[in-house]
This record gives structure tokens, sequence and C-alpha cells, in this order.
């Protein structure tokens, strides 16, 4: 491939409440395409059921770090389209971020203070027809592509001071180490994650309870113990995880998002 | 990327039937890559309901146009495999497609009175061994390489002059402004969309009937209205479109395709 | 693009049972592109049910001889994540495969007696913090990455003599040319593939049953019946299949994988 921009990496990722079966994905691909053929287009998720802002804040916090530096993360998870909420562009450890301001962004920014934003309101960079209800298409898309070439984020707008935030869900530490927690994700598997992180989980551990049921754990792995058996460990985000071995563990344990998690 | 052939992006788009689950849509891919491994692959759909040829055309008539001039649109939604239906190549303001000749290139051609048509019939563009089940990787797939190479659609096969062409569902306009149109897609958010041209819909619209039932409208965005709320506003395609606020319209109001919508 | 290494195509096939409702094929491709920018992803499926080691094994079988040679295959569908069971880089027929040593490798070798395995085991070519539930991010992406960029398998790891086979269902043959086989996949449309050959269904079959019952058979096409009807046909794995022409064979017959499947 040519030589890239400066600080680009090519690759822009795209995160969206679009689902696979209508042609919204596609399109917004030939717009970046249009503008930049050299771009390499990843899907992170167009599964987010439709305006789920924190779950699609959870899975850009996750994911973005393992990509190369100077990528490009668009979310359209955007249930405000069409309304005043702005258009934000992060610049955050190398990467850049075009998101709608509605809190999206704050899994990710955690208790940074001043994360550097600009707005996206430069038409130059849009397209030349802008609906109501396709900002995807017609506003990131084409952001996106541009910064891929090397156009840099104060171009796309004015300097932003803050941002909308959502409420992290935080846990509490009691007396006599006890964590208590809540349910923060369930992913494919059935696997429930909390927001517990695994280096406070370790050593010397008592027990786990999930809503209140004990539950095995803290083990090393899904494979420590039988199949069909419930168990808690520490999963790939880090994070204390209610798993059920061949199982699902949201199914099997009838846990859902907000469901408390204690540890002793 | 080194240079391309003259008069093409490079870019393949597929649109097909074959689901996700199964191994269909990476061996159309591998079948292109292993003939020009510079092609660059987007998906389009590949969640189209089995043989659903209509939702196939609409869906690739309001994608094509947001991709590069000289991209290859293959559709493979095509429940005659194997009968007698011919597989054409239509080239169309630049871009090339690659159907069955069963009625899915109709919602892009419109009112096109003389496409320009080819028959996909040279055996030298297909796989040695091609089976009577699955022409998308043993004919669909070796053509859209060969012309991503810079093979003339001429020399896939003959002229044709006629293709099969499904009814496209018209509007009509009554007396005093009155449109009767129907509901001809569903998208993943459960907004309706009807066959109503936006431009017809914008100034003095006194209501909007969907089945029957008065609806809110028409307004800018989703966001007009307050969450929960039915609303009928111009949609991304530029057609008046039913939907819910943060719900959808399909399930609330019980939409379906075929359904009338009415604007007064 | 530029040269490749020798003997890599650039192209890593993935197949796993991630789903695509949360960030972790995205994540695999994330650090894949971080090793090497230019390796080329292909998504074979990441639909495979959770733990599903048969399912993947077949698609894989069926797949990789369509991607040109110098292919990786990365297979991750791995319940065993976290035990001791093995990594194996597999290359046969000048293709690469990366899959945990569940059998998941074993259909596509079918009666190869003596494959040749290396264990993946150098923690040079893994990242550098490797979790005990996400082996597809630490361990399989970086050294799938490594090997398209022309790292060699040996380099991966020691030799391994064996790996662990899954009982390949055979048919069997009575007398007067009898088959009686099973069906072993059911796929999107509801067609039931069955392991009796194409080619010893050909010329002379008197008759097929499934499950029991009489199909019509052995037509050339889906297209050969009338829309609704049963039939039996050699399909695109060259394998008997069962299909309902516009219709699903699993739904309306009620088949299911292991159903025996009769020809005369």
């Amino acid at each position: 491939m040519a030589a890239r921009p400066s600080g680009t990496s090519g690759i822009i990722t795209l995160l969206t409440d679009f689902g696979l079966e209508d042609e919204y994905g596609g399109v917004v691909k030939g717009v970046i395409l249009t503008i930049n053929p050299k771009a390499l287009i990843v899907d992170l998720s167009h599964q987010v059921p439709p305006g789920d802002v924190a779950r699609a804040g959870r899975l850009l916090a996750w994911a973005w770090g393992y990509f190369p530096k100077g990528t490009i993360h668009v979310v359209v998870v955007d249930p405000g389209v069409g309304s005043d909420r702005k258009i934000l562009c992060l610049t955050h450890q190398g990467h850049l971020f075009l998101a709608p301001d509605n809190g999206v962004l704050s899994f990710l920014l955690a208790g940074l203070r001043r994360p550097k934003l600009f707005e996206v309101s430069n038409r130059r960079y849009a397209l030349k027809k802008i609906s109501h209800t396709f900002h995807g298409r017609d506003l990131f898309a084409p952001a996106a592509a541009h910064l891929s070439l090397g156009v840099s984020p104060r171009e796309l707008g004015p300097p932003v001071k803050g941002l909308v935030r959502l409420p992290v869900d935080r846990f509490s530490r009691k007396k006599r180490g006890v964590l208590i927690g809540q349910v923060i994700h369930i992913d494919r598997f059935g696997n429930a994650v909390s927001n517990l992180p695994g280096e406070l989980c370790s050593g010397g551990t008592v027990g786990v309870w999930a809503k209140g049921r004990p539950i095995r754990g803290i083990v090393k792995s899904y494979a420590a113990v039988p199949a069909g058996r419930a168990l808690a460990t520490i999963g790939s985000h880090d994070l204390l995880e209610i798993a059920v071995r061949d199982g699902s563990a949201a199914q099997r344990l009838r846990l859902r998002i907000g469901d408390r998690v204690e540890v002793r």
C-alpha cells in the first residue's frame, strides 16, 4: 500500500446499531471508499441493539486499544439524529474517534477530565446533501474518510470543552474487603461481565455472589469446572465475570444488566 | 495499491441471501481473491431473507450510487439457480452489476427503457466445475473477479435485449393533492418506508395515514417527537417513512409491506 | 500491494463462534492489523453456535480449498480455552491452519495419516499479556499475523505428532447398492446436507428416503420441482442434499443432524 498520511493508520472502525439486514452499513463504506479508496474498514459491530448507547460505549472502550495508533473509530449509535446534539471528534492516545455527543464516549474516557474534542461542523467534509435521519452516511462517513486522508481534527470544526457523560456504574468497597458491583454486559456466550476489576478479586477471595446466589470461584478459566457448572473468573476485559461452562450464565442464572455481584 | 485497470474501482460489493452462519459468503470471497488478490470486497448484506428478490432489488437500488464509479455489484438472491434463467451483466452509469435475470435489477432501472445488458455465459470466466446449486461461487464470483481485472462485459457473453421486470409498486395521485402509496420496506429499526417520494410530501401536508391510522407528521427527524410517539418523516431514501421514536413502527403500528400509506 | 513474503497470500480467514454482537471479532482484527497492517482478513463465519466444534470443522473443510495457496485459516471455536489443550498450526496443501487441538481439524484431514503439525507455544509470537479466556485475541491473532509476515510454522513451536480426532460419521454400503448415511449439516436455507457422496448417488438411483420418508429425487437443482416440493439433489458440497424448493427441508421434514438418509 502506498505511503499513508502521517499519523493515520488508514484503518477506520465502525460501531453501529444498523444491523446487517439493510444497506446502511454498506452505504457508509461506499461513501468512505469514494473519498478514500485506500481506507481499510473494519467492522467492530453493527449489532448494537437500536439506540443502546451504553452497550456501544462499553464495546468501544474495550476494543479501541487493540488497534494501531492512528486508527479512526466511528460510532453511529445515534437515537438523537436530527436533533441539535453535536457530532464530536475526540483525539485520545493517538487514536481518533467520531461519535454523537450522547455519552457514548464516556466509558472510554472514564475519569479523564479534559479530553481533546472538536465539533464536526465543517460542511466541506460532509456529503452535499445532508438528510435528517442518516448522519452516519452524510456526516460521519465523509468526515472519517477525510481524517484518514490526513485532514486534521481541527479542520472539522471548533474545539469543544465538555461532552455528555453517562453515569459510569461504580462499584463500592465495604469493610473486610467486600466488593459490591453489578453486571454491566452480557456477551454472546451468556457470560455476565461485572464492573469489578480483576486485580481486586484475586488473592484470598472467600466467595462470589451473583444476584444473591453463591458462585464457585474464582477459577482461572471456564475449563476449570465441569460442563454446566457456574463459575466466576477474571475474563478477557480484566473484569470479574460470571459464566457457566459450555452454557449461558445469563440464561441459567437469569442474570441481567444491573444485577448485583458481590465478592468477599 | 497498484494501478487499476481503467474503468474499474477494484471494489466488488456482495448482496446475497446466504446468511452468515454457513461458509457460502466466505467461499465466494475466496474465489474472487484467488483470481484477483487486489479486489476490495464489501458486503452490502448477506441477510436478505431466502429468495426475497424484491427486498434485494430495493437494497441494491438504494446502495449502489454511494460507491465509486467502476464498482462491480454482485447480487446472488437466486431461487431459480440451476434453471435456465440467465445471469446478466448490466452496465449502468459507470457501474457494473452481475445478477440473475429474475427481476432483481428492476428497482434500480425503474423506468429505463433500454438498459445495456450482456449474458454471462462464457465459461472461460467461470470455475472449471459448475454446480447446479451454487452459481454464486461457480459463476458470479469468477465473473466479478475477471471484471475487476479489466475484462469487458462483452467478453462475458452476448448482448441481451430485455430482462425480467418485477412490477414496481406505483403510488397514485388523487384529487386535492391526496397521495396513496404503500409500505415497501421495513428496516432493522422497524421504520416503515413507503413508496411516496419525499419531494411530493413536503409543503402544505395536512396529514398522514398509515393503514388508516392518523400519524403525526411530517416532522424533520425522529428526534422531533417524544419517545414512543409515531411520526412520519422524509427518511434517508428520500421517501416518506413511518417511524416510532426510539421504537419500532412495524411492531407498534403492525405495519407490513403492502400496507396503505396516505398523504393529504 | 507491496511484495509479500514468499509462500503467503496475505489472506487470513477467521472462523469463530464469537458472534457479531460483541467486540471480540473486531479486536482480533485489530491485533492482526497492528502486527501486519497489510493482512487481508476475510470472515468465514463468526456465527458458529458456541462451542460447536463439529460444525466449525465442516465449514472449514468445505471452504479452505477455495482460497489461494498461502492463506492462513484461523479457527477459534474453543470451549476448552484456558485448559491444557494445545493450539496447533497445521500446514496442508500449501495452506496454513491455526486451531485448538479439539478435533476441529479432523474433518479437513479426513483419512490423512500424518498431518504436518506444530504446537503454537512460542510466546514471542503472542501478546505480552495472555488471558485465560480469550486466546483468539492473545495467541491466535498474533500467531496468524506473524505467519502472514513470513514467520515459519516451525518457529511457532515444536512439531507435534498426533491431534485430537472427532469421529467422522461414515456412511455404509449395503447389498444391491443401498447407501445409508445421515444428515451432517443444516444450512441457512434449511437444506439438509448428508454425508453421502454425490458420485455414488447418480446413475440408476431408485429412490431417496430421509428419516424413512420417500423424497423425490435425485434432481439436478432446486428449480427442477415445483415450489414447496421436497427433493434430493447433489448440492454444492458434492454431497446428497435434501431440500424443499423455496422452503426449508429442515422445518418441513423436521430433519436434524444425525437423521438417517437412505439411497437405493
